[in-house]
């Protein structure tokens, strides 16, 4: 870093709003942590009390909106009891520099309840939207219907899909790479989505897929020992391979594993590390001073299968097979750099297809967490949990009353179990009738719930029972390095 | 970092004499930049015009301090047709808040003829000295004559030497491991320094050794390929066999196929990983915001080896047998940060010895390069080339003519022959009467280079003779992981 902006950092300090979106004002750091702790306590002494839901809402919208102010301030997350040290503002392009909304691998946040605003983040991140022309496009080449995911915009965004439509109409094939990171046992629904969606794309293109599981990703970020990590990863395998994959034509892999059973893969890492600077991992990033090595060399990791030579033992040493990234839009700033870094190494720049963020129960504010069980439905819940959790904790677009909403209707955009049923119900003409229906008061709060639940109910169990049958044997194959059955 | 310690800097840069050593003044770094290229086409037209050694001399030391000031001043090493940016004064320990001499593994350079100042550097570094006492403790406990690097000061600092032998007394053995970045096809006889030792140690103690070769390390600091990288590590390798190591007791592994092939490497590197900041490294190892990030994280590679629990091949799985590290001082820096890693991920700190360097041909102000074929004698020269070699580019401590040698005698001190023959003459009365004689003028200074010659035409046919013997299936099978003839 030079003197010159490093002075600039100290003068944008002492003037901080330069920077600022509305509502910091002329805040300190400490003004607005200050702020953030009473508001805090406003909304649990409300929740205590059972306010009534229109003044927690209001109190919680206020306090989200302070963590998003905080953050674009002090490039820190909030944390209770933890005042802010005096830390320069973030660098870089980014969140900081734009709307309100909060979009990396580590945090996502927005104080809009429809959810993130994904034309600003397509102009943001410089993706493509997924229009209806491509969509049109992808259902002419495959000859199949298109997925209710990309004929809801739930895949939104995209890198180079039209390449790659290009490239298969010519018989030139591709491949297929999504991951997780396997923090815990729990995996939520939210989880299943770009797995759900890379199935389709399996089925539909005939293609080989290899899902990463950054287990040393998880070991670097969490208080997590490297057993607790990799025993996430068996498990979180057993739940991506009852989602169907073909087991011809899909290789799983824990990092912590195949780091240290593939010298290629290494090699790939090794070669992305040599290419991308600490500078830039900062700015796409936010890695500061404190962090640790691990994480500031670990986007090399997640780049390194984006290039099939990384699977000599599935493209049989060929550098050049395409490859094609389903994803949330949180993941795009690895495959962002790696991109950048592709043709500097010599291997094709893998294209991407980026999904939304599947809502918390408790609106689309937020991204769900794995830790709190009651802000998701889990693929462990029973049908009587799964109940529950919607009944009473779905946030609801609906009317205070029965005879406001009939008068007034209710406002599927906000109304979480509405967004679910764009996930996961498969009749379009159902779907649409059910939104007009709760627009316009006929159908309820109560019976929309029921809706969802008996939608989510039979997935679920039929999940469970898909996952039962996963024995250790089949992890143990979908895992071992191997030929797969399709020939480039 | 911290608005604070920025605003610090700032201060710090504009009145920056406050932090410097005698000889940069109230000196700029464009001043300094300015006076250091003048001062390289001084040196230039001297040499071009062949002006008489002791001018060239003294502009040489002027150029060497010029330069080590500029390192203090910028953080940066001065690069002809580069001049500085403002860049902050380097933030930690480490050469530039001390006297002369810098030593990391990358740069080792003083102004004084007799070489660095170990003694200076012990107290640098925070080692032991390797005093008489630990020397006769070496005897004692192994039986053994001490090697002459011993006995010499060669191998003159260490880091818990004693603890070691106070569990091999106890018939708790210890494993030893050494390395080296294969960064050309030319080793020459510096290098061989802490083999020789290595490989005494092994004999001495009867004890398992893993030799690092850093393809990885090279292809990421070097404008290489991956490929040139590991041919040099196979190529290197040949050498390293060639001294004689144990095959039953030796496993030499290349970093870019060993990651590759052991999980349990790569773990132990994510451990350290995990537990050293980026603030660390750049403390330790001056790296900087525009480094790549494959450098940030290297040290963690170099670090592994020294637990036991990366080779289960050899250990069977225990993590607490003793490392003990022979390496040139230079390499301390990375041994420092493991040291201080390894209780914190539940693993004894490795023990070392360190070398001195082994000096140029020109004199001892700098250490050697591969890269310069009259800076050494390389391990494939020719008896001849040795000789003419010795001849021409020895340093010499004698005097102009042979009258004033014999009146006031050389200076072994800074004579390169006579440094040489410290190194490989193994008769410690001939040495000594050599030494006086060349003191007291009784032997010239061609007489002394005779002796050297002497003694480095059959050490390096021999070598040379020796490495012709390892064949490719020899290689093959000291760098294949697998169980040695020991058990722990």
């Amino acid at each position: 870093m030079k003197i010159k902006e490093l002075s600039k950092q100290v003068l944008t300090k002492l003037k901080m709003t330069d920077c600022l979106g509305d509502g910091a004002g002329d805040m300190t750091p400490m003004d607005l942590y200050e702020k953030l702790t009473s508001q805090g306590d406003t909304v649990r002494t409300l929740k205590t009390e059972k306010a009534a839901k229109a003044d927690i809402d209001a109190a919680v919208q206020l306090l989200l909106k302070l963590k998003v102010d905080y953050k674009q301030v002090t490039g820190q997350d909030y944390k209770t009891g933890c005042p802010p040290s005096e830390c320069v503002v973030s660098q870089d392009n980014g969140p900081a520099a734009d709307g309100e909304d909060m979009v990396d691998p580590w945090n996502v946040s927005t104080t809009n309840a429809k959810g993130v605003d994904y034309d600003k983040l397509i102009v943001r991140f410089g993706s493509s939207k997924i229009d209806q022309e491509l969509v049109d496009r992808i259902e002419r080449v495959s000859g199949q219907k298109a997925h209710r995911f990309l004929r809801r915009g739930i895949f939104f965004s995209h890198r180079d899909m039209h390449q790659v439509l290009d490239a298969y109409e010519k018989n030139k094939s591709f491949y297929l790479y999504t991951g997780r990171g396997p923090s815990s046992d729990a995996l939520h629904m939210g989880h299943l989505i770009p797995f759900i969606f890379t199935k389709w794309l399996q089925d539909t293109f005939d293609i080989p897929l290899v899902i990463q599981l950054t287990d040393d990703e998880k070991y670097l970020w969490k208080d997590l020992s490297l057993e607790d990590c990799h025993r996430y990863t068996m498990e979180n395998a057993k739940d991506i391979i009852a989602c169907g994959f073909d087991i011809n034509k899909t290789f799983i892999f824990s990092d912590l594993d195949y780091m240290g059973a593939s010298p290629d893969f290494y090699r790939n890492v090794v070669k992305v590390q040599k290419h991308v600077t600490f500078n830039q991992v900062k700015g796409i990033f936010g890695f500061g001073d404190s962090d640790c090595i691990g994480k500031i060399a670990f986007p090399a990791i997640q780049a390194a299968p984006s290039f099939s030579s990384s699977f000599p033992q599935i493209f049989k040493g060929r550098k050049d097979v395409q490859c094609l990234i389903p994803c949330a839009i949180d993941q795009d700033p690895y495959f962002r750099m790696t991109r950048d870094v592709a043709p500097r190494i010599g291997y094709p720049k893998p294209a991407l297809l980026h999904s939304t963020f599947f809502p918390a129960l408790q609106g689309a504010q937020t991204k769900m967490s794995a830790s709190d069980a009651n802000s998701s439905i889990f693929l462990t819940d029973t049908p009587k949990q799964i109940k529950n959790k919607v009944n009473k904790h779905a946030f609801s677009g609906g009317k205070d009353t029965v005879e406001e909403h009939r008068k007034y209707g209710g406002n599927p955009d906000v109304d979480v179990s509405f967004m679910y049923l764009t996930f996961f119900l498969e009749d379009d003409e159902q779907l649409e009738k059910i939104r007009q229906d709760y627009a316009s008061g006929a159908l309820l709060t109560g019976e929309l719930k029921k809706r969802l639940i008996e939608t989510l109910q039979p997935l679920i169990t039929s999940h469970q029972e898909r996952r039962k049958q996963v024995t250790e044997e089949t992890v143990k194959q979908f895992m071992t390095p191997r030929p797969l059955n399709y020939s480039f």
